[in-house]
């Protein structure tokens, strides 16, 4: 009989999908149309122990932060504002209550407030997390919306959480390393901003009508790929900067794999016509850029690299 | 270091709820304030294999159907109408397809789309739901609500979900019963129907402007004493009927108990003004009936049974 296993996270999810209401899902979040002025978004992430967090790497602060961040640039990245989360645990009844309090610590330093939950016994710590946020419908960003002509905008740095993520597996590495540089990534790794600021950004320019994008959670590479795909178009990437703190201990080649693989940077990676885009990095400032263009071509090029980006590469969970 | 297990449920859950927005949190659901015409009402869910169901009382399809119902039952229970669901799946790898597919079916069959969700692995199947409901600000059933002189409605028959339990963990039992009493209680345990056709009955009933309610799903005895708590009245109970399929093979003490505490049957419990409830009654047919009236005097007391109800038998989770 085949399971899970067999069918691989890709093929499943698209399986899952004829379950469930076509109009709705897709994107980072689902999109529910309750009156002309206000769409609700909703986005849910379960994280497991042993899978998704570990001891070594993520302290409870930290995987309290992590889960409502994950959820919260889920929202970001349609455009939402945030209403409300809700939290459903399942513990084992021998966790320390000290552990759940940092949890819930971690949560609430994202300023978004807990609104309800359930609370049960498991023999494996799992975190569901449920993000509600809201959106004029005329303001949600999709991944569909790239036009050939558009430039592409990332609004931070990339693969500095994947920096982070190494320095804790190998804490031998940071002896090597600037006291500064250790504590910024490993930062990036353990409390990623979702970025809900750029959303207010965004819409203060004067005639913005149409954005494209999604958060950068699985990478810069697959949130370009994602964009290409959904709008039927190509992309030329042209200026992706190396953050200073991969500078100097990485070759460039595993820098440039960093940036573009790492992931869980919890960017926003946005396209949108070029007088625009320009205002949207200038008022966000650095290291907000423009790192490339839509093209017609459905391919994506990275320019000085003259290679199309490994689509494969992207994180299977099964 | 103080753990879970130490703190107990109860205490647990009042712990947590500090970390909470305050007004959102409690009764069955969290109330978010959109504007004057809506509120979101909005409930999660999570069950745990070996926890809340096992391979013998509880296949895939009853797993999907039991963990919808009980989120539709919270929106019921708020006097809310669903807009959809959220299906947060933990899994092991291994796990046949055909038991996803049938857990997949079962939530369908309650016919709330889902609109979006998340799928990881791990050694323990997890299943999280969350609902999302709408209601008119002024139609939302609040515990608080009741009033000295209230009838107290039940929408249909308590104890049947506990007598399909029973048959389902004793199965030799079942060759001593009708094979119509077998199916009727095992379906009751199975697929327990959320009362959301209750709410349409509920606010045709013309000049109706109050009701306090909640669900039986924790047990007709602790939904009573939730309603009275949270109302701070009491409440007297002089005509709870016994379910024909209850009736001959169990003794009059044992039917009692589940009724009043088996829990699980996923109908309302209601009070409003005599009136109104005569007409809720009427509406809705047998077996919805007043089985009581609320009291100042903050005690609850069964009419014939001469004794306070046991407040402590609630179902603990940890």
């Amino acid at each position: 009989m085949p399971t899970i296993k067999d069918l691989g996270e890709k093929k499943l999810l698209q399986w899952l999908q004829t379950f469930c209401q076509a109009d709705s899902v897709g994107d980072d979040a689902a999109l529910v149309h309750l009156d002309p002025f206000q769409d609700l978004v909703i986005t849910t992430d379960v994280l497991v122990d042993g899978v998704h967090f570990s001891e070594q790497t993520t302290g409870p602060f930290e995987v309290g932060y992590r889960s409502a961040g994950a959820n919260l640039s889920d929202l970001a990245a349609m455009g939402a504002t945030p209403l409300g989360l809700t939290v459903g645990l399942s513990l084992p009844p021998e966790l320390p209550l000290d552990w759940l309090e940092k949890l819930y610590q971690g949560i609430n330093a994202l300023n978004t407030p807990i609104i309800g939950g359930d609370l049960t016994r498991s023999s494996v710590i799992t975190i569901g997390i449920t993000a509600i946020g809201q959106v004029l419908p005329s303001r949600v960003i999709k991944r569909s919306n790239a036009k050939v002509g558009d430039l592409i905008v990332v609004t931070g740095w990339h693969g500095l959480s994947r920096g982070g993520l190494e320095l804790l597996l190998k804490p031998a590495l940071s002896k090597r390393l600037d006291p500064d540089v250790v504590k910024s990534l490993i930062d990036a790794h353990q409390r990623p901003r979702p970025r809900l600021d750029v959303i207010d950004v965004l819409w203060s320019i004067p005639q913005l009508d149409r954005v494209a994008g999604m958060d950068s959670s699985d990478g810069l590479a697959d949130a370009i790929v994602q964009i290409c795909n959904s709008s039927k178009v190509g992309a030329q990437i042209d200026s992706l900067a190396c953050p200073a703190q991969l500078q100097g201990w990485l070759s460039q080649k595993d820098a440039l794999d960093w940036i573009l693989y790492g992931g869980e940077d919890f960017e926003l990676v946005l396209t949108m016509a070029k007088p625009f885009a320009e205002k949207l990095v200038s008022q966000l400032g650095p290291p907000a850029a423009i790192i490339g263009q839509i093209t017609q071509n459905q391919e994506i090029y990275l320019v000085g690299d003259n290679s199309s980006l490994d689509l494969c590469k992207g994180f299977q969970h099964f």
